[in-house]
Formats: structure tokens, sequence, C-alpha cells
């Protein structure tokens, strides 16, 4: 199946749905909000009063975080237009994510998010337009020189589709003992994929605009490093596991690959220079916690093990990916033996993931 | 319950689902393409090459119908840039219906309908963007001066409401033996409606924009001529005999009604010349099948009797309406005594639904 296919969160509010476990995205949501505030007050300031301005948000997903972060930005856009003492401009929202993703989910709750928004801000808001763009963002999506500014979190680390021809034997992403080709393999596909993201926006964005992305990354030039793949190591034992005792085939292992890459800033400045169309204004590297820390799992997730936690919080992303090659009826078991896995690897180990926050901004070219 | 959160066409595909049964609604399309190819060709004909094009359809529902509108407008663009010999304008398409409404049922199709426009009209035809804005078309959905065409298809003749404080013992909708007040409550509120319609399109769309309405009317000034209103009352007199067998409570009939209205046209231009901001460009009547015709009804439904052709028809676009207010248990035989009536009444009587096709102009104000 293709990878656009399959590629969408658990739908739904059960258990094991993603909108009952984003608490990590939730959380890398939250480590870039200082860099989007930033943008939307560096968009606002930096011309005259504005009367319209166009939002993007790539790979929105659905649940509770789908809206969070345009919340938020509409926030900083009424607060900063009031100190300004100048007219909220409108507001033009495409939530774009993979024609597979549950939209009619969002759309449930945009009726009490609009009255909320009306509560809050009263009549000194300007209007505001929410709409769903689906669609690969790896392509284009808006029309040329629409959008003022582009948000995308938890999304980039995703590629297009598993770099092609991979030999990487009892294994399902980088890991120490993959051999050289594997780790070129999917350097390049991640190199293909973000110099077509980048392109595809340059066509988009107005210039001056700006874009926060964020996304699994690391903060060493070696991809083996643990916290750029530890958590999909993890996985592939669990799965070696199983296929020890008969419960999955081998070359069923063999032939999975996840369409993940976890890059280094360099590797990412890299292909933002060689594509030329956007300066990076700036970068941050954030640790986020595997389980999401104790304190913020609330409800019945506050129950569980870290281990549990994990397993929840990566099954929530990855089962529909795994459902199709794997099939159905393993998902229980390899989540189980996955949690117990990480419970004992924490207990031993100190590893956090690596969220990078980039801040880019269209650069006018001599053509405009 | 609201009636944005009852109004949505039967979902899914089977039998009784709104993709299996839109033929009718697929007639009425048939019916406003000249009109729909008319407003395109005026609209690019009557400025130099446009860049961008903003296309927007209040109403869509899913099923095969939600994209053949659009699909019908882009060969329209695509024909006459060719013959103009000017590029194809980008173009946004903006689908609208309630928040309610299967937006991922559209989504899902929509990889192999933009496959199928690569092919067809090759790299000669410029880019197209689907994105999906849920809300009542009876406020503001879209930035100002953003659309500059609107198409809306068998959806006007819904209201945002039931009439408030209707008396209209044992019927569902204005009938022969409605009283009076009944019939000006109706008015009033498809005035209101179409009013709020009319003005917030205003504010929406560029001077020059052009609207296409198609939507159940009458040709009649009187609101009780049967092809106007006795589709409900045989629904009416479904829920009475029912209602004599002790199957359905006689005050759960007595307070239910459609939010509906068939408009003639005269209303219709009241309200455009009271609003002031739209231009009647031209304006027609249709006649329509209650069966769609035999001929066009193809597979299972060839098969059925015109009479439950039309009541799985009706099924398809009520019962959500129906449901929430007599209980789901009641539908089958519900629509299975109405089939029998329609099949009675079509045999004596010669009734159609009649269809009206507006072109409105949004007309340039001295305040521009």
């Amino acid at each position: 199946m293709e990878t656009e296919e399959v590629l969408h969160m658990n739908k739904g509010s059960g258990k094991t749905s993603y909108a009952m476990n984003s608490t990590v995205q939730d959380n890398i949501i939250s480590v870039a909000k200082p860099a989007t505030r930033k943008a939307i007050v560096q968009i606002l300031c930096s011309s005259g009063p504005m009367i319209n301005m166009t939002i993007a948000d790539l790979g929105c997903s659905s649940g509770p975080n789908a809206l969070r972060v345009i919340s938020e930005i509409f926030d900083v856009v009424y607060d900063t237009s009031h100190l300004e003492n100048r007219p909220t401009p409108e507001l033009l929202v495409y939530l774009n994510d993979l024609f597979t993703n549950d939209f009619n989910n969002i759309f449930q709750s945009l009726p009490s998010f609009y009255k909320k928004q009306k509560q809050e801000k009263g009549a000194g808001f300007g209007s505001c337009f929410i709409s769903a763009v689906p669609g690969s963002f790896y392509g284009r999506l808006f029309p040329s020189k629409s959008l003022h500014f582009v948000h995308s979190s938890s999304s980039l680390h995703w590629l297009s589709q598993v770099p092609c021809g991979l030999e990487n034997k009892g294994k399902i992403y980088i890991s120490k003992s993959s051999p050289k080709c594997v780790l070129d393999a999917y350097l390049m596909q991640f190199q293909n994929d973000f110099s077509h993201f980048l392109e595809s926006r340059s066509h988009e964005m107005v210039n001056g605009g700006r874009m926060v992305l964020s996304l699994m990354g690391r903060e060493s030039m070696d991809p083996t490093v643990p916290h750029s793949c530890y958590q999909w190591e993890l996985l592939a034992h669990a799965l070696m596991a199983m296929v020890s005792e008969g419960l999955v085939e081998e070359e069923n292992v063999d032939s999975f690959d996840a369409p993940y890459y976890a890059p280094c800033i360099e590797e990412m400045k890299l292909e933002i220079e060689k594509e030329g169309s956007f300066m990076l204004d700036s970068h941050d590297a954030y640790e986020i916690d595997w389980d999401a820390g104790t304190e913020s799992s609330s409800g019945s997730l506050g129950m569980l093990s870290s281990g549990e936690r994990v397993a929840r919080t990566i099954r929530a992303v990855v089962e529909p990916l795994f459902e199709s090659h794997f099939g159905s009826n393993i998902m229980d078991e390899l989540f189980r033996r996955y949690g117990e896995l990480v419970e004992d690897h924490l207990s031993r180990n100190r590893t956090k993931y690596i969220n990078l926050v980039l801040t880019l901004v269209k650069l006018t070219k001599c053509l405009d």
C-alpha cells in the first residue's frame, strides 16, 4: 500500500486513539510556541495594518491538538493587534493533512471552537475562516503567493515513502548495525522530500512570510545515536522476539521499514541553502520525554507505567502503518511487548527525543 | 436538536445512503449546467487573463455529486482558456456544507479526481486546489472579496430552522389545509434566511462575480400547489396512518415540521432587490421527475417501482432529520408506506418537482 494511505493517526476516541494519546505531540507544540508567537508578531509588525492573513498548518492531524495551534495563533494575532491599536485582520486558516486524515473529527469541534473565540475575544476580533486542504505537503497545496504563515508540528519527519531498495535485515529503521547504504538511502529520501517541501512552499508564500517547522531530529551528525532511533530499535526487538516464537514471519520484518527520518540541523540547513528561497532565521533543539512526563499525563493514562504510556503514544501514531503490513491480529501483543521493553530500557537509560524547531523567512527574489 | 445537527444526507454507501440515491440531485445539477457554463465563460471573458479564480460550491454534500459540479467547472475553464489562447488560471475551490457533512468521503475520492484532471487536461491545465469549509451558508464562510464564482444546488430550499410557533396539526409542511399563519411563518423564515445568504455573499464576492443558484421552487404564487408540497403531504399521510395504528404518537407529528421552503421566483426577486448587492441576470424553471426517470436509474435502483425509487431518494435526504424526532425504529416502515402512497399517487397524477435556476451578478457599489 502507498505510504499516504496508511500514514494516519489512530482514529476515534478509544484507548488506542490518537485523540487520547497525543500528550507528547502536545508537549512538542508547547516548545514551539515562543517561535510561533515571535513569527506572528513579526509578520504583523513588519507591514502596515493587514486586512487579511492566511495561515496554513501542515500535518494538522485530528483530536485536541488540531485546533490548539490555531487557537494560540489567534490569541497572538488578537493580543498584538490590540497592543498596536490596529484592527485584527480577517484570518483564513488552511488545515492540511493527508487524504486519509479524520477531518470530520476536526469539523465536529469547530462550532464550539468558533463560539469560544467569540466569547473570549468579543466583537473586536475580526472574522476567522477555517478550511481543510487534504494532500501531501511534499507537493503544491495552495495558490501562488497566498500564505503569510506556515506552521508544521510533528509531521516533517514522516517521509513521502520508504527509501527504495533498503537491505535492513531484522531492523525497521536506521540502527547501529545498519549498513552505510541504509543510512545513505534514508538521508537521500529526506533530502528529496524536504527540497520538494521547500520548493512547494516557496511558490505558495508571500515574500517576508514566515514558517515555523517543528519535527523530530537529532543533535549529532551520526544518525545512529540512540535519541534519534532507539524507539524504532525497541519496536524491532519486539518484532524479532515474536519472530523467534513463530508469531511473525522473519521476511515480514526484513521487508518493513519506517517512512521516517530524524534529521540534524546541518542536513536541513544544506537543503534550505540549496533551494534558496528561504532564510533560516533561528533554530533550537529541545529534549522531549518519551512518556510525556507523569505530571502531564491526565486521567487513566496517569495510572500506566512509563513503558505502557510510551507504547500507547507510539501505537496511536504508527498502528495503521504496522497493521497494513503485519496484520491487525498481532497489534495488541506487539505493543504489549514493546511497552515492557521500553519500561526496562527507561529504567536503565536516560533517553529523550530531540525536537528541532526552525523559523524560516521567505526571501524576496530579484524576479519578484 | 439543532437543524444543523440533523440536516445531512444519509452517510456511507449502503442502499439507503445518499451516495446510492442521488440521481434526482444529479438531474438537477444537469439542468443548471448551461447557466453554470455561461457564468464561468462570462467571468473569464469579462477581464484580462486571470491569474487565479476562486470558486465556492455551497451545500456540496458528499457522494458522487460532490465533485461532479467541480469537474464540469474545470472543463469549462479549460475549454474557454484554450479557445481564447490564454493560460488557465490557478483554481481554488471551496466545498461547503454543514459541520456534520461527510467530508472524509469527498476527500477519499480526491486523489483519483486530481489524477483524472491531469490525464484529461495535461500540462496545459493550471494548478487546482480543493478545500473544504464547513459551516452554515446563512452566515459568513469566506474572506472578504475573495470569490469569483458561487454555485449552489439542491441546498437553498433548506431553512436554517423550522419557522417558530407553527400550529400545523397532522402536517409536516405547508398543506392545502394549513392555516394562513403557517404559510406566513414559512415565507418569513425563507426571507430571513435568504437575505442573510445574500448579505454574506455580498461581502465575500468580488465585483462582477457570478452566482448560480439552483433550488426546489414553484411556478405559482400559491405555496400550497401540489408540485411544491405534495412530497411532504404524502409523508404526513404515511405518518398519520401510523398514528391511527398506534405506531407513532400524534403529538410527535403535530410537533414536527420540515425546515424547508420551495419559493417562487417573485419571492426571491423581492429579497434580491431589498438586499441590493446583486443583479438577477437570468432565471429559469425546470420540471424534474420525482423518481429521476426510469432510464437514468442504473443498477439495482432500476428494478424498483417508481414509488420505491422516490421513497429511497427522499429517505436518503431526510432520514437523519426524521430519525432524530421519531426514532430510528420506525424508519423502514415509514418509508415502505411512503413508497406505496407515492406509487399510488403517481399512477393517478402527473406531479413533478419544479427546480429554479437563477444567475446573479455582484454589482459594483459606489463605495467600492
